[in-house]
């Protein structure tokens, strides 16, 4: 079993620390997006929308969609559990895990993949005022995010989850992006130093 | 219980055909997001991102998100199975749900908000030029669902699950945004017509 990524791409990062938080070991074989590797025949049989990371398991079958990957996982080995157990744990965890999907990271990402001249072979078109549209909703996403923290200890509740994950690998994003996080978000700054200091933040 | 939606809206269709392949019950309330309903107070508490629908429990609680709320009654009550039951058809239907959602669905959704007059009100600012940048890729997200079912009964499978929840909904989208399937996608054809014929999709 392997996992094919490019390991300063935020997604493969999402399922780095999920792996690290259940202490699975995996081997990672590295292709390089920027050079477009992943148009290459043998990884687009494993993946037709071209995209890391992707789980191939030792028969050869291949998984995608870094969600998809740890949920494999969590079924494979359920503690600790990073989706949740009850009904409502498992709910509430996918509620705020897509909104820091949708209301926080895609924001970030659409910035940058629009924006930067260096995504221009992977984002066509480039579509710049579209780009800067996500700025203000990112900026919205991580008062969201703030508002939350403030009544919780982690981002589905008061259980470390699959959200914290994904909201780490955005805030970490935004750096390369070239956006920064609006001041006085002291319940995100609390979190973050906190999320960061896990081992798993550094796989 | 209830869920507030808007019956016109393609996500709470979502949640309706699933409670009905599960076969439960539901009382729907109604709020019209032309109207801008989703602003008044009482909703903004239930949801603060404002979106339909949301799941009001009978003690107050709300839950958002359209694919938590499925979660949520897939574990209360787990037959038929629509999330999978197995660690890979678990991981399988994640995945083509997901690319249902990421490479088709949210692409004629985009097309929509962004290119339909009647939408300025909500997609702020709207992006002409992104608009139409989404329409060759919702035509790439057809094909790669015609190219799924030429060796697939279902989506995700052999099983009929969420991932053909998100795609029918996806399709039926396809006239209001104001785009049209390709020609020659018969795979995609045969399963439209097997999965538009089930009861569920009236719902």
């Amino acid at each position: 079993m392997k996992i094919i990524e490019t390991s300063r791409a935020p997604n493969p990062r999402r399922v780095r620390i999920f792996l690290a938080e259940k202490g699975i070991d995996m081997v990672y074989e590295q292709i390089d997006i920027m050079q477009e590797e992943q148009r290459l025949q043998h990884f687009t049989a494993l993946n037709p929308l071209q995209r890391v990371p992707v789980l191939v398991l030792d028969d050869g079958t291949s998984l995608c969609e870094t969600i998809a990957i740890c949920r494999y996982f969590e079924a494979l080995q359920p503690e600790p559990s990073l989706f949740g157990a009850s009904p409502m744990e498992k709910a509430v965890i996918e509620m705020w895990n897509r909104r820091m999907e949708l209301n926080l990271f895609f924001h970030i990402a659409q910035y940058f993949r629009h924006l930067n001249p260096n995504m221009a072979h992977l984002e066509v078109p480039q579509v710049a005022e579209w780009g800067e549209a996500n700025k203000p909703r990112a900026m919205d996403g991580m008062k969201l995010l703030d508002a939350q923290l403030a009544a919780n200890a982690f981002v589905a509740g008061d259980k470390y989850s699959v959200a914290d994950i994904t909201a780490l690998v955005a805030i970490d994003f935004l750096k390369p992006a070239g956006l920064e996080q609006p001041p006085g978000l002291n319940n995100l700054a609390r979190w973050y130093g906190e999320i960061s200091a896990r081992p798993s933040a550094k796989a």
